[in-house]
């Protein structure tokens, strides 16, 4: 071992030493894998002088754009696949149970509720969506009454909390019927980027990645003894599937939107001024873990 | 390789992916690196979803205490070993030049010049101590003309800019004389705490770390065609050496300063009441790096 590798090593260990007293042994575990990660950063890299302030000025600016209403350190965690990476952790892989995907900054409690073949736009602007699916156990058992909350942007890539206003659009749970069947009409996904304006927005410019994030619906679905589920569905075809800024699309969790040409029956007898689109995703609830 | 691993395998090469078209290829490999790092860290840890989302506030609060006077990101590179991993990294060992510690926050430009065998001080409370020292090359060379700046904390661990009257104290600079050699009175390092009233401080309490730096006295010494020297001594015998919070210390800067009893000639005849202390630091700088 050279001199110098003799003195990267013993800081290191030195730095590891330092949480020998930690009275909390997993915060003492997350601290000693955070900092054999860092120091291997900095050496594989050989990180300079320069490009450490670079660093820390970045990180300063990701903390001074941070308020109440946007969380730059999330979107930092969602730009390098961190928060999916999380998400596909802590959702163990079991059986033909759906994939999770990233939660996003836009699920708001307490949306209103619909009945099963409701409507959950509230005058989102957008092209007519049918959605339905069934919901089971990885037993393949029908699960009635599971809560699905479903939210998305309109046709514009905005959520309703984007609006000036404060109303409610393209967003309301209901509850699976007693054959674990549920069908909504919602507006059919649009991409739009995350927001942009910021550092993670200059990171994403500086290695040449766009901002989009690939057209989505986003369901949570809970219901007792079994996993909760927050997943997106995606849409067949779309360009940013290959590309989608934060890393949530699942290849399991893309789905055909049927467009239906102007003047096709709908399902429930709807009268819909133009074209709809379709689509089906059943869902499949992992048993929750004990 | 099970259903869960490909998972995350595959989900790691897609965001390595996701930078194939950085142009600048030294952002391409940083970013490819930390991504390793971050994900690695994740699944090594199976960090749960809780766990990151404190991940994300200590960040926000991070940013949000950081502001002109005050930077908490650097205080948290520092106390996890990241900074000196960072300048031992960039001070590659060369023979016996003296090595590297951290710059910390407290240096300032165009500090006032003092003659070779001055009084640094300049009113900051403290026991006087003499130090002195030739300055060389690796060759063993002297080297007349160089720069040494030096600074350092008063006696109740205070540097002149925590001073609420804006004066300078306990810092200037001083050249080589034609033999290389410099000598200066300053006080007699004491230890103090970094800043431990935000996240950092709540971080070391909650490892059970100590805020406290060992008691030291920074030089920076430059002189054209040789490497910058950022360094500090340190006090032999000092109870924070072994646990230093920035991980600052090492062995080749821990220096004798011996105390003077009462009445002991000075070197340069001054008078001094009460005791007084005395240390040598011979200081090699390496070559410039081409």
């Amino acid at each position: 071992m050279s001199e110098q590798e003799r003195r990267e090593t013993a800081l290191l260990d030195r730095v590891l030493g330092s949480f020998d007293g930690c009275r909390d042994p997993r915060l003492g575990e997350v601290m000693r894998s955070l900092v054999r990660h860092l120091h291997g950063f900095l050496r594989e890299t050989r990180l300079t002088e320069e490009e450490w302030e670079r660093a820390i000025a970045f990180l300063t600016a990701t903390g001074h754009i941070t308020d109440a209403r946007r969380q730059e350190f999330i979107l930092l965690s969602d730009v390098l696949g961190a928060s999916m990476q999380t998400i596909t952790i802590n959702n163990e892989a079991e059986g033909d149970a759906t994939e999770a995907t990233v939660f996003g900054p836009f699920f708001v409690e307490d949306s209103p509720r619909v009945p099963v073949g409701g409507d959950i736009s509230f005058g989102a602007a957008g092209e007519p969506c049918w959605v339905e699916g069934t919901v089971v156990d990885t037993t393949g058992r029908p699960v009635p009454g599971a809560r699905i909350e479903v939210w998305e942007a309109d046709e514009d890539g905005r959520y309703d909390v984007q609006y000036d206003d404060g109303r409610t659009a393209a967003r309301a749970h209901l509850f699976s019927d007693a054959d674990g069947h549920y069908a909504f009409w919602g507006v059919t996904p649009t991409p739009y980027p995350i927001p942009h304006d910021g550092p993670v927005g200059a990171l994403l410019a500086a290695v040449g990645r766009s901002p989009m994030r690939a057209a989505h619906l986003h369901f949570m679905v809970t219901a007792p003894g079994l996993r909760r589920l927050v997943t997106h569905i995606f849409v067949r075809g779309d360009e940013f599937l290959g590309r989608d800024s934060v890393f949530g699309v699942k290849e399991s969790l893309v789905k055909d939107f049927e467009r239906q040409p102007y003047g096709t029956a709908t399902p429930d007898g709807r009268h819909v001024e133009g074209t709809w689109s379709r689509t089906r995703f059943d869902i499949v609830l992992a048993r929750a873990e004990v």
